[in-house]
């Protein structure tokens, strides 16, 4: 009897399981000790894989999962059930059934320009609490940010040219490419490929057609012409498929056919060979055709650094389509050619608790720098010039500036206090903010580190931490 | 007033739009131009990002994709007053409105080893069906065959120890980190830290504790405490948070208390600093403290190279927690240095149509072998030796052979026709499979290819069609 299980598609309710099994274990043992203490946690960035600024993005996701997450009968009764956690208390399964976020979650706005150990989301509440969120959090804010980075200096360097989102394909799988789609939009692609991101998320959508389109019909002129008929407004002709100055020359063809119905061939895509010598010719083969509007698009394993050499070649490229390299967020050391793990190094850390009125610090000082973390629930200030260029961040303690720091209230005692901007408006931000990021930042080659400072009070705290060697302090290698 | 948008977790209704913009252009042109041929589509790899074999994965939730397919009257709806597409035909809509897929699905099982250009599944229907599946399909079947490859390579050199996931922080978003617990299970790992994964799949679950649980409390041993009193009997304690050596020291202290309480201390765990060393003092103290049944487990920043490295200079350790480079698929040239694009290049191809009874078939001859397709519907033959032990494939024709091909049948007709085994089933598939693909092609350093050939038959089409230079021989650089 054929028998097929389920899709694996999340739904909200099973989402509470979105955890790491420490956290629960970790619960419950903070309630068998009545470790009650108020504690922050704080997400921040390690290192940036590539380049020298994040654009930070995932928030909304995040705050989400924050406000729905309760614990169902259902996920309880598995809890229990589970053979493998053959310790679970009744009592902390009490304590989950009765779960509902009640602290304060601060953050720094999506399309934030930031940079590494600058608090990204400040959490306080319980610690049993705070730490079920880790899991999520990070699987989110370190996808979406490392890919609404890479689509920003995809989109800086194609000057003003659309750049599409053609990732779908070799995402890591249904979310990553919904979510991906979402990022680069962030980041500044103007359009996507995939139909479902933008059902969710209004960003328009582009194609053009397969080679199989034309492989299936009796010969490229049939197929682009079986194409324009259907999508008179909107056609991008793929021309590459047998013979690329061949296909141009069709493409001519169709266009002027359009042209005589009162239309006009947007565009030809390139997805193979020397784009730069390929766009040239075709260029002039559209030109001498009288189709000078017609834009051409190239695609074909397209990054931020293959982009550039074809632009500062010359090339008459429109647009591009990118896929892989942006849908994974692949970075590229462009001196070495190494490249790096498709992954940013967001972390989750403990940084303070109060408990009977006192506020304990928490960090870590490590020889390994990748692995230390500041003391102190944080704020950051960004200082600008008289042209609101900006020179420098500060990270400070908590109160130590009244206002205009980077991060701002989202949730105050379990209630959502902040109004989500659209994505379109998340995408004006992050423009806006890399407008104002001097152009040293943002090269590709050899950029200039940005100056972030801490605070004289934060490193006096500091200080004063590793001098009281005191159990916080932690020497790791 | 605050407004927070969706989750954008996806439902099942709205995975009928995860499909790219121009698998519905392409379709409502096929519908217009009267092509209605029936098509064969194949996916494959064209190459493998690492190492000299693949293990297919992620066929269960692309045959339910298949198998689910329809439009809801409220995506139709979506996609008729979407500005983006003005052209959308009332006839198109209609088409997709009684959707629903009535072909045949062949492909390999899950857990099967496979090789660079050959068929991992075949799938014949209406061409404007079968396009739809592509973006859904690739993205799944790149991204868990990607991670059930790298899996098996871990396991591989861990040689009997255990492997645990630990990689859902670092995964691609919420969606990546549930299928590359999946795909690493099938791969041969044995928990996951990822309890969600674990309700999904029955995949074991597994964790130890963070470095905030022993921060948050007063000392290290008072933590140790704590925790082993909630968990006796699945205590993994970290020991790193300080001084791993002073750490080990504690454990043995918890371990000696649970002993007296007929207990026992499962394991301790190293998360940063050199683990060779460490491995080798702690082992020493968890011995002296007569705690020999303790195991020692490592993380931080593990792969099959650095796992390797560990195990050949003899560093007693029990298991493994790979998080980012196993949840990324991150790939490493050994001998460069250099990584690599985290991405599988599987394309889904059209190989042959039917058409008045006669079939037409499609390839693609290109300069760039990256980029050349094989023509027709195709089978494999696997060859062993004596000892079962793979000596060779062959890729033929698909009526070439009556029996014995690697790819099965999965659907006819629209039905069902395949009983999918259980994940576990799957994992001992993996392992048979690889236990008979000789040493040679599993080594890290320098793995022999496979000897992967083509049926006289199939050259013999190729050669004739390459000859009779028809429109399907594709000139592309």
């Amino acid at each position: 009897m054929p028998n097929l299980p389920e899709s694996a598609l999340l739904t909200q309710e099973h989402m509470a399981l979105f955890v790491d099994y420490y956290e629960l274990t970790m619960g419950q043992a903070d309630l068998d000790s009545n470790n009650n203490s108020i504690c922050t946690e704080n997400y921040f960035a390690r290192a940036i894989p590539q380049g020298e600024y994040l654009i930070s993005a995932g928030l909304e996701q995040v705050i989400h999962y924050i406000l729905n997450l309760r614990f169902s009968e259902d996920n309880l009764q598995w809890l229990q059930s589970s053979k493998s956690i053959p310790e679970i208390s009744p009592r902390f399964i009490d304590y989950l059934r009765n779960f509902k976020f009640d602290g304060d979650v601060y953050a720094v706005p999506e399309g934030t320009v930031v940079f590494p150990n600058e608090p990204i989301i400040n959490i306080t509440g319980r610690s049993i609490d705070i730490q079920l969120f880790e899991t999520y959090l990070l699987s989110i804010m370190n996808f979406q940010t490392l890919i609404a980075t890479k689509a920003s200096r995809i989109v800086n360097v194609s000057e003003g040219r659309t750049c599409f989102d053609f990732g779908a394909r070799r995402a890591h799988g249904r979310d990553a490419a919904v979510l991906s789609a979402r990022a680069s939009f962030i980041g500044g692609i103007s359009a996507t490929s995939l139909m479902i991101a933008s059902r969710y998320f209004g960003i328009p959508y582009v194609g053009t057609l397969a080679h199989k389109f034309i492989q299936d019909r009796g010969g490229e002129l049939e197929a682009f012409r079986d194409y324009a008929m259907s999508f008179p407004h909107n056609t991008i002709l793929l021309i590459d498929t047998y013979d690329t100055i061949q296909g141009a020359k069709y493409a001519v063809t169709i266009g002027q056919e359009m042209k005589a119905d009162g239309q006009k061939l947007v565009g030809v895509r390139l997805d193979s060979g020397n784009l730069l010598e390929l766009s040239k010719q075709v260029r002039s083969i559209l030109d001498s055709g009288g189709l000078q509007e017609t834009k051409i698009f190239a695609s074909n394993d397209l990054d931020e650094f293959e982009i550039d050499r074809l632009l500062k070649s010359n090339a008459p490229l429109d647009g591009f389509g990118i896929g892989t390299r942006l849908a994974t967020g692949a970075t590229l050391d462009p001196v070495s050619g190494n490249s790096g793990v498709s992954a940013l190094p967001g972390v989750y850390k403990h940084v303070e608790k109060i408990e009977g009125g006192k506020t304990i610090f928490t960090f870590k000082k490590s020889n390994d720098m990748a692995k230390s973390t500041l003391p102190a629930k944080k704020q950051v200030q960004r200082f600008t010039d008289p042209n609101q260029y900006c020179i420098k961040d500060r990270i400070c303690l908590w109160n130590e500036i009244d206002r205009g720091g980077l991060l701002i209230p989202i949730i105050k005692k379990g209630k959502l206090v902040y109004d989500f901007p659209t994505l379109q408006e998340i995408q004006v931000k992050t423009q806006s903010n890399l407008s104002r990021l001097p152009n040293k930042h943002k090269t590709l080659y050899q950029p200039a580190v940005y100056p972030v400072v801490l605070s004289e009070k934060l490193k006096g705290l500091q200080q004063k931490l590793i001098k009281e060697k005191n159990q916080m302090y932690c020497s790791d290698l």
